[in-house]
């Protein structure tokens, strides 16, 4: 599993706090616990006001490569801002990232052409999130077209389909399944990732259907995810699948977690 | 989803420990528990030696059908107990259990046959628990012959794949559903069932293993589980799942349960 650590971003509303009190030590301790919890990349979002998106993902990328070895995976809705930043980053990461929007392609693509930088690409365009699991896999086809054209390997291409809401749309999961086949049929050596929490937005006790949820998408071979492995349960739920999907002989991986306290530690 | 609450069974050491005891109070706790949490029948095993199997289950069932209106699961392994308790049910119900076993459908299914008890038939027979799913459906088949010959509906009939341990056999999902799924196709009206807390014997933190066996075997057909409806990850774990495999409309029932304090609450 390729695991994005989702905690360092402006949209949750402690974290944004942390960032406004220039609390470094809370960011340090979200970079180091998400790279211990076995975080492939630590993503880094600002999430403010545009004025001060540029400075903010300074300070954070500064601080965070300070912290820890884990790559960056750099992470904003304004593509101007991750060319901007590459230069500030000291190792090969990953992109959060490029869609069918318009600019997004253009402008990330040439500068990673021909690096090891993964970036994640959702399965949206100009007319928004597509509903049907056919349309969303038209746009995977059309960046793995872009990105095959700009020599971007594929498994360095993570395509998130862009999970609905369960609570409005009984249909979420099985939606995403279909488009998570569709795109793996065609395109096997692809990731499938998401940024999940999307899926329990409304409903109480989120952490049991974001939990369920990774559960069933790995089960149809989604193998990345932006998550929080500081959850314990999660990052449990993540190696009880992992093992039980017949990816963990003998259970040395979950054992191993285990014993290193990943989870299931008493509260 | 088919709930037996599986926790006054004699083999769950603090359970054998109440019926050494004599401990009435605590056997209602767990018949009442189990009701109040959505047990669609409560399991009743004495677990106990033999020679004191018969009073043991006489009590029990005497104390249970006192203490809720849930209808019982009248378990044992020796059939001509089950015969013997029968007549001391006051409610329709469901037997665990019946397999290819000598003796075991020949002294159920008549006393049933024409009722609308279910039963729980467990793939197995006179050589044991079959590795092999495509073995595990033979044996299902030779159930299914039976308790249609005795004209049982099929809806009455629960079919127990009989998981093996994850630990020691990487493969227990894959087979458990391939078996799932044969039995299915062939018989669409039967349920699937899983006293599934053997695919994590021997593993830490065994209740995350068990959500995700529970989760991953519902999206592939399973609608019954022999599961402690009092855990309350667990039953968070089915309501998630009801709800994302598109059962659940508005997520009304994750919802209602949620707020009847089912799952959720802090410990």
């Amino acid at each position: 599993m390729i695991i994005i650590g989702e905690k360092i971003n402006g949209f949750i509303p402690k974290t944004l706090e942390a960032f406004k009190n220039q609390d470094e030590d809370y960011i340090r301790y979200l970079a180091k616990g998400q790279s211990d919890a076995g975080a492939t990349y630590i993503d880094v979002c600002a999430g403010t006001a545009a004025e001060i998106e540029h400075e903010t993902m300074e300070w954070l990328i500064n601080l965070v490569q300070d912290a820890t070895d884990t790559p960056l995976c750099v992470d904003s809705s304004d593509p101007s801002i991750i060319v901007d930043m590459l230069p500030l980053v000291n190792k090969v990461g990953c992109i959060n990232s490029i869609s069918m929007e318009e600019g997004k392609c253009e402008a990330i693509l040439p500068i990673i052409s021909g690096t090891d930088w993964r970036v994640v690409a959702l399965t949206c365009d100009m007319n928004g999130i597509p509903d049907n699991p056919k349309d969303k896999f038209k746009i995977a086809r059309q960046i793995v077209e872009r990105t095959d054209e700009a020599g971007i390997a594929r498994d360095n291409v993570l395509i998130d389909p862009l999970v609905t809401t369960l609570a409005t749309c009984q249909d979420s999961l099985k939606s995403f399944v279909e488009a998570e086949r569709l795109i793996l049929d065609e395109y096997p050596d692809v990731h499938i990732t998401s940024g999940l929490s999307n899926i329990s937005y409304g409903l109480p006790y989120r952490k049991i259907v974001n939990m369920e949820f990774l559960a069933l998408t790995m089960a149809n071979g989604m193998d990345s995810a932006i998550i929080d492995p500081m959850s314990q349960d999660m990052l449990a739920c993540m190696y009880a699948v992992e093992a039980l999907n017949g990816n963990d002989k003998h259970c040395k991986k979950y054992l191993k977690a285990y014993r290193n306290g990943l989870f299931g530690k008493k509260a």
